[in-house]
């Protein structure tokens, strides 16, 4: 079978199959990232092309190279670590003008910065499109798993849902061109372009995190992950799914639901996580919201005027056709 | 400027002025592998395309898996550290069979497992190529750098210079087909698609080495990356570089000499290392060969006969065009 119908989940299952354990690691294939022996060491790493992850139509090479230090990042974030390295390999065109990887660096430098994590080389080959293959190692005192979703818990979500891609498509999209200047479209495309990770929040809340995942695929997808490998139930409140202004604004121009939008839009790069406690709903100036809750069973479910009902939608899978992000017209139109 | 043009050290010199150090490593860019501030943790990233590192049409994907995998791993070896971690990021075309992935891992897997290193997940993208990305992490009580050669030591190199691209051209030219078959051909075959690290060496010598490369981009360049980066004099003596009968044959059809064969012929993955011992001509079975000595000064010098001249060859820079690896017959056309 091919890999665009098999889809990742499924691959993942045959490289389990194959992959042996030589007991170096304390958690392995399934996670963010993983963890070495020490429990505190976690490293990850993650490609991005031309086409699929970035497109230099609108993205000069310093966005490019500070979205995917964001993003290759936000795995080790999303394991509650402190990042502290980060691994290069580049494929370049060979047509490939020297100022603009030095724009590629400094990108991936400024994300590095406001990180406190250092670029430690890696490999550069010439290919004829630009890829870029990111590794990120961590620490972290008590790393915090998919898996760690405990019943009574509430579910977190920081900052907003969808809105990333709010941002890529307002760029994306020529028709929205005369939108893209105001205030809140500003902050959905620096949410796109720029998707730092949110260490503060860890390092705010540490212990008080229980389960954690950053949203890559799509809230929803997301959220099922810490479902499935906490196995539990996963019940979220759609009406308090945090949706940005320019999202609403976005949504009613394509004549989207914006929940539904919210749910599956993928690339956010926030947090979801969860915590017994009651937490405030902003923390150092980020939006904190209560999304749901966590309770003994299995599966992702909506609670709406106090009926519960199971909830289809999912993200983004980079490994079959079923959304193709290039083909921004279609990509959206069985949202409704 | 193009960077097919600049070649990689030029393009390292822009990445080094763009990083910043933030004292989290204790041996950053220009060694095989980045040390962490502990000196004892390593990591390594490579990529490796279809079309530049490997060809699909004779390997199949276990082939091109452990090939990949022992590329990546000998960068750990290089310094002198025990892998542990191999983290596979993927492109595959979406058209890619299960199978094949399968035994893309199977072909990772069967190195790692020789090597006592753990498959430890990544990801997987969608794209148009084959690419690879790996990251190696290892642990060793005392990294050895390319910058430990002092004068007085010996050079040395195990297995034989040139074994492995006298494999590729072996599979990769048409002409070559009768000859594949014979004991000789099937040793340097056997070098190229399986190019497995020197970890016993490593366990066996350990602290008797001082400087410490892999044979990536051909034994003179790394030879002069030794020279360079420890700021001496390597003298090589060319009638000791060990050749295989299978080369000699070919640079006999080919008409080019070769010791220049040799010293520019790239991807053995062999160790070149200094040490101040006199050390015998086979360790564990393996060939290791004294072919220089190390002098205070700078640069890269053959002697032969008396005289001492500086050695100008080169291998191979996957940024520039200088070398062609998919252009067979016109590779090695100067180098007689």
């Amino acid at each position: 079978m091919r890999i665009e119908e098999l889809g990742e989940a499924e691959l993942i299952k045959i490289i389990r199959q194959v992959v042996k354990s030589r007991q170096h690691l304390s958690v392995g294939i399934g996670d963010d990232a993983c963890v070495l022996r020490d429990g505190k060491t976690v490293l990850t790493t993650d490609a991005y092309a031309q086409g699929v992850h970035f497109d230099p139509a609108y993205m000069n090479y310093h966005d490019i190279g500070s979205r995917c230090a964001c993003a290759c990042i936000s795995d080790v974030v999303a394991m509650a670590a402190e990042p502290v390295i980060l691994l290069v390999a580049l494929a370049l065109p060979k047509e490939t003008v020297s100022s603009d990887v030095r724009k590629l660096y400094q990108g991936m430098e400024a994300v590095c910065q406001k990180m406190n994590c250092e670029i430690a080389g890696g490999d550069i080959i010439a290919f004829d499109r630009l890829i870029l293959s990111l590794t990120a190692l961590g620490r972290a005192d008590t790393p915090r798993l998919r898996s760690d979703a405990r019943p009574g818990e509430f579910l977190y979500l920081t900052g907003y849902a969808g809105l990333a891609e709010t941002g890529r498509l307002l760029l994306a999209r020529e028709k929205e061109k005369a939108d893209r200047s105001t205030p809140r479209a500003q902050a959905a495309i620096k949410r796109h372009l720029l998707p730092l990770p949110r260490i503060q929040i860890i390092r705010k809340l540490k212990l008080q995190i229980g389960a954690l995942i950053d949203t890559s695929d799509g809230l929803a997808t997301d959220a099922s992950h810490i479902a499935e490998m906490s196995r539990v139930r996963v019940v979220i409140y759609p009406q308090q799914i945090p949706i940005h202004a320019a999202t609403f604004r976005l949504c009613q121009r394509l004549g989207i639901n914006p929940v539904n939008f919210a749910l599956t839009a993928g690339e956010d790069y926030e947090l979801l996580f969860t915590s017994k406690e009651k937490l405030p709903n902003r923390i150092i100036n980020i939006p904190v919201s209560m999304i749901g809750r966590i309770e003994p069973g299995r599966g992702l479910y909506r609670e709406e005027n106090g009926a519960i009902r199971p909830i289809k939608e999912r993200g983004y899978d980079h490994l079959t056709t079923r959304n193709k992000p290039s083909d921004v017209d279609n990509l959206w139109k069985n949202c409704g």
